[in-house]
This record gives structure tokens, C-alpha cells and sequence, in this order.
């Protein structure tokens, strides 16, 4: 068995080369332009600065909790705590950096052509979607080795969804604020275009899509991996011993060296189409995967039973991705129908919109619901835990194609600020278009990965605490069940309101330049970018307290007052409703954006109509929906989890 | 123990005596203007014609339901349907009648005096009040006589949940499809003021407001009244025998006479408080019955254990009532929130009327809570079940309270079409304001009700299934609590596109009369109200099938292929989503409604304005939220919960 651990290490390292490789490279491509160089740098130095700011609000909470969980538990769950913490956070370091450098040379790129750019702006991504798959990897083999008790990984696995809780929340308010207050006083009141430079949030507002798509999809997908990882080992050990152990940790090597083969076929020619090139290596990694898994299922296992169980992991995934396309994008009926609502104004743009949201629940939670029995039915919890690894075991492929999103959207901000020639803009706009489906999809299997990683560390508390059962006539339980489900709710209201607080001093800030700095609208004076940055990144640090420790405190009061089954309601309540918010909200907002973008293009009047006014108050009302409450539910429903199985032997 | 059922039959037609007397009363006070009389009878009409068709149309169903339950679980059950089906109907029946009719005659009323129009409004609603609880007790007198079977009378409950269903569903599609209609034609594109007689859409609009909030409202908590008794019938049988049977329904006559005498004092002097009339009449009847549930308790029982669970039924009732009119009403600070957010659009009206809405689940979600633990701490599943009961005992009172509501609403837009003078119109608006009120604590009575009644039939299928554990470790019971908390959300999608499809009709019907009706504008040609009527009523009755089948065929289903277990998961799931979205809709309509209200008093710029404009795309977004979705979901849970008690043998 040492062997296969050390393989799935070498696999692991192997991730990191490939990131630092892919970083070299990127680093090296020259810029010769010094516009882009400078704006690309502000936004660099505005992000880095943000992740600096968290890091160093988040250390006292991380050394509070170390020392709780060394009082309480003991010192390798506290170690195991930091090591996760900082694991995440590296991740997101390196993941940020580079992908804040990859924006002005992807569009500086451009200006040879698409493959270039394409070659940049995914190797950019690359770089974070390999580091957090070896970090990942790594670190739970090192608190394996270190202790040889799964119980004490899932300590790893808190402090990855403690830091990625708040990476979510902080850069969902900081995107948002920043946004709402570039649009409505830059577009609407002072009546200038998107990326203009004479904004002065624009540099934030670029900065929040780093912080929230890039450094919070990082966070949120490190933590689905390693814990669904730490799940899966922590179930494999009760059921199979040694094996159980290893298996979860030799999908994951697959699914790296799967994600590595498949990077490699992402190349475009001149006036090829980038979005089949990316699509290209996402099949070609999945279909490794398969084949990987099927043979490991064989090696290591007496039967294959648990191979369909794997598999229906990565089928949801694929499938749930799609689905939620189906529900955002312009090509399909629902946002058509929402733009067509438009017609009688905001009300009817509001009400079709949140139908489309409600309504696209309903096939992903069969799905999840398929997964889950068919799973069961082949390999019991353990076959769940493995459907959520074999759903996760691709992300190295799956976050660099995510990674790769904002940074052409960045591309395209920057080509506008700098001026570049207007060919150049054409190509990142391409490459910008497909960012904005594999962003659906990332969406998509984000929620998906979550309600499934969820239920497996959900099976994992269950075995921790040891009860006969979660027993829902039992009125304590289902009082946890309710107190459970409300959450979500409560956690959503913040999150918005939130946003709200912050966008409100945004539009303050932006107001007051270009009231008080002369020469701003002409262009002659350059707007104090940095103050609207640094009012992002406080509000932004100050609005994730709240809602953070409700996560984590919420749970333990309810397993020491009402006792674990009822913690084991409320995690079930929780992770309902935040899985139904979650797909209500990300697709509310995402098809409300894209039916403002549909009839930008022309229909329904296109720009400047009253239909477009109407698609407007849609698009901003998704705008929190989509980038704050919903994507932040995934971690809640996580960490909430994760911090049950952490705490269970508090409650017994 | 036979005395006791006497005494309790007594009771039941002593509450028909009084609704019987209470009409007369009504139907005999005169109105003599000509026009009042015309208007109030063209509602009348309108209403009952619903009705009779909505009965037609539910009475294949109801032959078809109980031929499916005489060959599946026997005849008595599929009797016991049958006449809980009719009761409801017959009660909604009685109420709309003697409703439609007094709106006029408060009107006229309103002429001589504030007194004489309380007087006749409430009166009014009492008729729908005592009708209700003496419908419900005495049909289940009947059906327990018949055949001594606790889980027969489960399909008396079935019934009446099938009637409230599409009541409620067909009620709300009504209602908001004239309302929408009659304001984006009339008040928007003609701009002629509410409750005009030139638009053709306003009788739709007077009409809409009994079907949804008479007929709806009453046909909801004779639900929720006897589904409680029953439920806590089913259990106290198993756990206590005979006297458990008849403790619940003691309680229930209780608070029959508790109403009657609370009813008493409903009177107002002269430029006297209706508000605080309506609250002494209230204060009392609970006073009375918590003396009465405390006796009862102790002569009954062994100790007043029990007595403490039927308090906190009570207590809560009342205090979510009061919380919702804290989240509601423009004299607290979320509606002024509400109301100030509009100043930056209608963008954030929306988003802050979401967070209002969402937070308010908080508070009403850890009372019920509270509720359960403590009377399950008093009373075991049993406790639970009766603190249901306590809640829904002074229904008598609390509906007549709540459907004096519509009538002032209707008397004040007759007031208005009919040219009263405006000092009529001044005491109708000081009535229908005090309505707002009421309709807020109904409306939060109704979700409290209908959780706790969930929440007993859920106990009483556990018992009836006889499972060990409903145990929310086993997949299958996850899978089934996902699929339960994704139906609400498809119902609310469903309903709220029902409203849209039903509401583009009426647009189009009211666009085509004021084009082809000369001189409808200048008020010389009467515009054609029944075609307005007619097509409310077809699309109510057209679009209440799916989402009603629905509710009914999804515990079916899920029991029958997943099995009892899955079926329990599935009602936990439901119950916990469905309360969720019905708090958070209706308190966000809610709050929406009265923030614009408060916004056309003067503030923030009052009428015309940008920010009233803002607020009125929020009103409208609420409407299909607190008059269609929201109370539809109190019955979707009820009746699936009820639905799973009644098929129970199926799935053993």
C-alpha cells in the first residue's frame, strides 16, 4: 500500500511542476506596452493587496481556533487546522498572482492573434487549477502520514473551508460592491461606457472579478476537493480498512494525471473556435478519468461495484453543468422568455426571472438525488463519498478551464483602457464569450460537487457520532431540521444586505471624485483608483465577519444544547434549502445577465429602451444573487458540515 | 365520555346557530342607493359564479378521488373524503355569499356612522368564521360516529385539504391575474384612478379579492382546523385511547365558545378605534380559552402537563402573528428600509425587499421551534400535536377578524364607484386600514398553523407507517428530503407563471375594450365586467390543475417507488422548504405592498415619483408572492402531509 500512497504524491508534485512550469512561462511572455502594463499591475497590486488584508484578518481567527481545537480536541486536529488554512491560502496566492499577471499579457497577446492569447489566458488559469489539486493532494497525505487517523485529516479539511468561507463572502461583497458602484454612477449617472478609465471604481470593479471568480472559486473548489477526499477516507476506513483509505487518494492521482494529459490538447488555429478547444481537453481528461477509475477499481477492489458509483460522480457533474447552461444561457428558451418579459417592464422581468431560478432546481436535485441511490445501491455511503471524489477528481482540468473565465474578461477591460486596436478587442471578446459558458458550467458543478460533498461528510458526522439513527420523528430533530433549513435564508439576507451597505459607500466615493477632482471627465486627471479599492477590501473584510461565524457557531450550539441528532438536522436542513438557494440564485442571476446581454445584441429594442431598463433592474438584481449569496451557500452547507464531523466528539 | 361528544357536537351547532343569526342580521339591514346595491350585486355574481364553476370543475376530481380510495382503502375512507371535500365547500360557500353582500351594505353602513359599517363588516366575517369551525367539528363528529376509526377521519381531512388546494391556488391565480390587469391598463396605460367604474377589469379586481381572501382564506385554516384535530386524534388514540380521541376535540369546542362570547364585545363608539375593538374581541377569546384548555386539561387528564403544550401552541399563534406585522407594516423599520432603498431604484427595492422577507423566517422559524420542544416535552408527540390544536382553536375569531378584512376593502371600492361622499369613504379607508393589520397576523396565523399541523400529520404518519426511525442517515431518506424541499420551489415557479399567463390575458381583454367600447372613457358606455370575470375565472380554473396534481401525485409516487422512509424524507423536506418560501413571500410582498403605500402618504417624495415608481415594481413583483405562491404553499404541505396519512396502508 506505501506504494500507491507514494504514487499519489508523485502525482501530486508532479501538479505543482506543472504549475510552476505554466507560471514561468507566462511570467516570460513579454508585454511591450506600457498602458497595459500599468493598468495590469494596478489591478495585480489591488488584488494581491485585498488577499494580504484577508490573510492578515483571518490569521487571529486562525491561531483562536488552533488553539480551541488544541484545547479541545488536541494538537493534530489543531496542526491539521492550520496546515488546511494555509494550504488554501497558498493556493489562492498563487493562483491570484498569476492570474492578475495573465490579464494584460493575454491582451497584449491578442494583438498576434487568438492562439496566443488563448495559450496565455489559459496557462494563466492553469496555474491555479494544478496548484490547488497538488496542494490538495499533498497536504492530506502529509496529515495522513504525519497521524494515520482520517479523524484528524478532517481538521485539514475545516481549515479549507474556514478560509474558503471567507474568500467566498468577502470577494462575493467586494465584486459587487465594486460593480454595482462602477454601473451606477459611471454608466448610468456620468453616462460612460464599461472600462472606462476616467471611472474610478473601474480598477476595483476589475479587481473584484479577481478576488471573487478567481480567488473565490479557488477557495470554494480546493475545499469540495480535499473534502470530499477526506470524507470518502474517513467512510473508506470504517468499511474497507487500508484500502478505503487509499482508494479515494489514487482517484484523486488519476484525475491529476487525467487533468495534465488533457491540458495539452487546448490549442486553437487562427480563427479556430476556442470554446471546442477547451471542451476539447475537458472530454479528453474525463474520458482518462474513466478509464483510470475503472482500472483502479479493478486493481484495488474485489469487485467493480464501486467503478458505476465513481462514475455517476462524474456524469452529474458533466450533466448538472449543463443544465444550468441551459437555464442561463441566451440560446435557450428561459432567458428568452425573461428578455420577452422585459416587454411589460421590471416587475415582469423580476417575477420571470426568479420562475426560471426556482424552476431550475428541479432536474439538478433529481440528478443529485440519482447519484445519490445509484451510488448507494453499488458501493453504500462509501459509494456516495466516491461519487463526490469522482465528481471532484478532474478539477485540476476543470478550475483551470473556470481560472481561465475572468481572465479573459480582464483581457477585455484592459484592450478597452488601454486602447488597444479594435481587432484586438474582438478577440478577447471571443475568447471573453466562451469564459462566460464554462463559468456556467463551473457553476454548475460547484453546486453540484458541494450538495454531494456535503451529504458524504453529512454520512461521516453520522458515523462519528455514532447514533443509530437521524431519526425525523424525533421532534428534536426536526427542530434541528428547521432551525437547519432557515439558515440558508438568513445567510442569503446578509450576504445581500451586505452587498448593499458596501455598493452604498462605492457609489458615495465615486460621487465625491468626480465632484471634487477637476479634469476627471476629460480625461486630463487620473481618478484616485486606490481609494475606491481600499473601500472595497474594508467593506468587503468587515461584512464577512457575521455571516463567517454564524457558520461555524451555529453548529456547535446546536450539538451542545440539543445534542448530535439534532446538529445532524440542521446539517440536513442546511444543506436542502442551501442547495435549492444556491441553484435558485446563481441561475436567477446568471439568466437575468444574460437576457440584459441578449438584448444589448438588438432584440427587444436593444440598448437604451425602456426594455433594456427593465433588463437592467433584472441584471442587478442577479448581480448579488449570482456572485454573492448563491456561491457562498455552497461553502455554508460545507463548512457547516465539515465543522459537525470536526466537533463530533464534543457531543457524544 | 359519550356526554363530552354531546357537548362537543353542541358546540359545533352553536357556531351555525350564530353564523345562521349573523346572516340574517346582515341580509336584513337595508340598502337604499340604487347604485351600491348594482355594484355589490355585479361582485356577488361575479364571485358566486366562480365558485360554482370552480366547484364543477373540482367535483369529477373529488368522484374520481374517492372511487381511488373505495378500491384501495375501502369505503368509509372515500365517504369520509367525500364529506370533507363538501364541507369545505359548503363553508366557503356560505362565507363568499354573505361577504359579497355585505361590502355593499358596509358602504352604506359607512353613511350613518363608523359603528353601524364595523358593525355589519364584522358580522360579516363571522359568518365565514363560525361556519368554518362548526363545518369542521361536527363533520368530524359525524365521521368519528360513523365508524370509530381515528384513521378513517383521516380522509375527512384529505378532503377538505384537496378543496383548500385549488381554492387557494385557483383563488390566488384570480385574484392578482384582475389586480395586474386592472392596474398596468387602467391606473398605467389610462390612467384613470383604482377602482374606477370606466375600467372594465375593476369588478374582476373587487371580485378577485373574495375568491382569494374569503373563499381562499377560509377554505385554508378549515384546513389546517380540522386536519389538527385529526391528526391529534390519530395520535392521541395510540397513546392515550379514548380520552385521547376526545381531549383534542374538547379543546376545539372550547374554542368555539370562546369566540362566540369574544364576538360580544366587537363594538366601537363613534370616532372610536376599530383596531382596538377587533384586538379586545381577540384578547379575550384566547384569555377564555386558556382558562378553558386549563380546566378542560385538569378534570381530563391526569395532570396539566398537556396543558402547557396547548399554551405554547397559543402563545406563538399569537406572537407570529405579531412578528409578521413587525417585518409588514410601515410603522417598523424594515418596510422604511424598504421604502428609503427605493431612492436608489427599483433594482434595490427588490433586493431589499428579498433580505426583509428572508430574514423574517428567523424569528417565527425558532418559535416554532420552541413550540415543538416544549410541548413535546410536555406531551410527547401528542403535546405536539395539540399545541396545533391550541393555535387553530379560536379560528372562530381569529378568521372572522381576518375576513372583516376584504369586506371594508370591498366597501371601500364601492364606496368609491358608486360616488359616496368622502366622508363615507374616509370611515371605510380607517376600516379597511385596520383590515391590513388583521390580514398580516392572519396571514402569519395561517403559516404558523400550517407548519404545526404539517408537523402533527407528520407525526401521525410516522405512527401510521409504523417506522422504527425516519432515519435521515439512509440515502434513501435524503433523496427524499431533496426531492421534498425542491417542490415548493417548482410550485412557487409554477403558480407565479400561472399569475403571468392569467395576467397577459387580462391586459389584452382590457387593451380591447377601451379601444372598441365607444365612450367607455368619458364614462357613457358601461364597459363589459363579465368578460373580465370570465376570463379570471377560466385561467384560475385552467392554470390551478398542474401545480394541484401535482401536490397530490408526489407522495403517491415517492411512497410507492421509494418506499415509506423516502416518503417521510419527502414531507420533512417539504414542510421545512415550503414554511421557509411561504414566510419569506409573504413577508416580502407584505412589506412591498406597505412600502409603496407608505411612499403614496408623502414620503420619500410621495406620488409620481421615481421612488414611488421604484416601489410600485416592487408591489407588483409581491404580488403573485404574498396573494398566490405564499399561502398556496401553507396547503401544499398540509395536503401532502395528509395525502401520505391517508395512502399509508399502500406503502406498508
Amino acid at each position: 500500500m506505501g506504494q500507491v500512497f507514494l504514487l499519489v504524491g508523485f502525482s501530486g508534485i508532479l501538479a505543482l511542476i506543472y504549475a510552476m512550469m505554466a507560471y514561468r512561462k507566462v511570467s516570460g511572455f513579454r508585454v511591450d506596452n506600457e498602458r497595459v502594463e500599468e493598468l495590469s499591475s494596478i489591478i495585480h497590486r489591488g488584488a494581491m493587496a485585498f488577499l494580504n488584508r484577508e490573510y492578515r484578518w483571518l490569521f487571529p481567527f486562525v491561531i483562536l481556533v488552533a488553539v480551541l481545537l488544541t484545547w479541545k480536541l488536541g494538537l493534530p486536529t489543531a496542526l491539521a487546522f492550520v496546515l488546511g488554512a494555509m494550504c488554501s491560502a497558498v493556493a489562492g496566492y498563487i493562483g491570484m498572482n498569476v492570474a492578475t499577471k495573465s490579464n494584460g499579457k493575454t491582451a497584449y497577446a491578442a494583438t498576434r492573434g487568438m492562439n496566443p492569447a488563448l495559450n496565455v489566458a489559459f496557462k494563466g488559469g492553469s496555474v491555479m487549477g494544478m496548484a490547488v489539486v497538488g496542494l490538495g493532494v499533498l497536504g492530506i497525505l502529509v496529515c495522513y502520514f504525519l497521524y494515520r487517523d482520517p479523524s484528524v485529516i478532517t481538521g485539514f479539511g475545516f481549515g479549507a473551508s474556514s478560509i474558503a468561507l471567507f474568500a467566498r463572502v468577502g470577494g462575493g461583497i467586494y465584486t459587487k460592491a465594486a460593480d454595482v458602484g462602477a454601473d451606477l454612477v459611471g454608466k448610468v449617472e456620468a453616462g460612460i461606457p464599461e472600462d472606462d478609465p476616467r471611472n474610478p471604481a473601474t480598477i476595483a470593479d476589475n479587481v473584484g472579478d479577481n478576488v471573487g471568480d478567481i480567488a473565490g472559486m479557488g477557495a470554494d473548489l480546493f475545499e469540495s476537493y480535499v473534502n470530499s477526499i477526506i470524507a470518502a477516507m474517513a467512510i473508506g476506513v470504517i468499511v474497507a480498512g487500508g484500502v478505503g483509505v487509499a482508494y479515494p487518494l489514487v482517484l484523486a492521482g488519476i484525475g491529476i494525471i487525467s487533468s495534465i494529459l488533457g491540458t495539452v490538447v487546448v490549442k486553437v488555429k487562427e480563427g479556430g473556435n476556442a470554446q471546442a478547444a477547451l471542451r476539447k481537453g475537458t472530454f479528453l481528461t474525463g474520458a482518462l478519468m474513466m478509464v483510470g477509475a475503472f482500472l483502479a477499481t479493478k486493481f484495488m477492489m474485489d469487485d467493480i461495484a464501486l467503478f458505476w458509483s465513481v462514475l455517476s460522480g462524474i456524469l452529474v457533474g458533466v450533466l448538472i453543468g449543463w443544465v444550468t447552461e441551459i437555464y442561463t444561457s441566451a440560446d435557450y428558451k428561459p432567458v428568452k422568455q425573461i428578455a420577452q418579459a422585459t416587454e411589460t417592464g421590471a416587475a415582469t422581468t423580476i417575477l420571470s426571472g426568479i420562475a426560471v431560478g426556482m424552476i431550475s432546481t428541479v432536474v439538478p436535485v433529481i440528478m443529485i438525488c440519482v447519484a445519490t441511490l445509484v451510488s448507494y445501491k453499488f458501493g453504500g455511503l462509501f459509494g456516495i463519498a466516491c461519487s463526490a471524489v469522482g465528481m471532484l477528481s478532474i478539477t485540476g482540468m476543470t478550475l483551470s478551464v473556470d481560472a481561465y473565465g475572468p481572465i479573459a474578461d480582464n483581457a477585455g477591460g484592459i484592450a478597452e483602457m488601454s486602447k488597444l486596436p479594435p481587432e484586438v478587442r474582438k478577440i478577447t471578446d471571443k475568447l471573453d464569450a466562451v469564459g462566460n459558458t464554462t463559468a456556467a458550467m463551473g457553476k454548475g458543478l460547484a453546486i453540484g460537487s458541494a450538495a454531494l460533498t456535503a451529504l458524504s461528510l453529512f454520512a461521516a458526522y453520522a458515523a462519528a457520532v455514532n447514533l443509530q439513527a437521524i431519526d425525523l420523528s424525533n421532534p428534536t430533530v426536526m427542530a434541528g431540521l428547521f432551525l437547519g433549513g432557515m439558515l440558508p435564508f438568513l445567510f442569503s439576507a446578509l450576504t445581500i444586505q451586505a452587498v448593499g451597505r458596501a455598493a452604498e459607500k462605492m457609489i458615495d466615493e465615486v460621487r465625491r471624485q468626480f465632484r471634487e477632482i477637476p479634469g476627471i471627465m476629460e480625461g486630463t486627471a487620473r481618478p484616485e483608483y486606490e481609494k475606491c479599492v481600499e473601500i472595497s477590501t474594508g467593506a468587503a473584510l468587515k461584512e464577512m465577519v457575521l455571516p463567517g461565524l454564524l457558520a461555524i457557531v451555529c453548529p456547535v450550539l446546536v450539538g451542545i444544547f440539543l445534542g448530535p441528532e439534532a446538529l445532524g438536522g440542521l446539517l440536513g436542513g442546511a444543506i436542502v434549502t442551501g442547495v435549492m438557494l444556491a441553484i435558485f440564485m446563481s441561475n436567477s442571476g446568471g439568466a437575468w445577465d444574460n437576457a440584459k446581454k441578449y438584448i444589448e445584441e438588438g432584440h427587444h429594442g436593444g440598448k437604451g429602451t425602456e426594455q433594456h431598463a427593465a433588463a437592467v433592474v433584472g441584471d442587478t438584481v442577479g448581480d448579488p444573487f449570482k456572485d454573492t449569496s448563491g456561491p457562498s451557500l455552497n461553502i455554508l452547507i460545507k463548512l457547516m458540515s465539515v465543522v459537525a464531523v470536526v466537533m463530533a466528539p464534543l457531543f457524544l
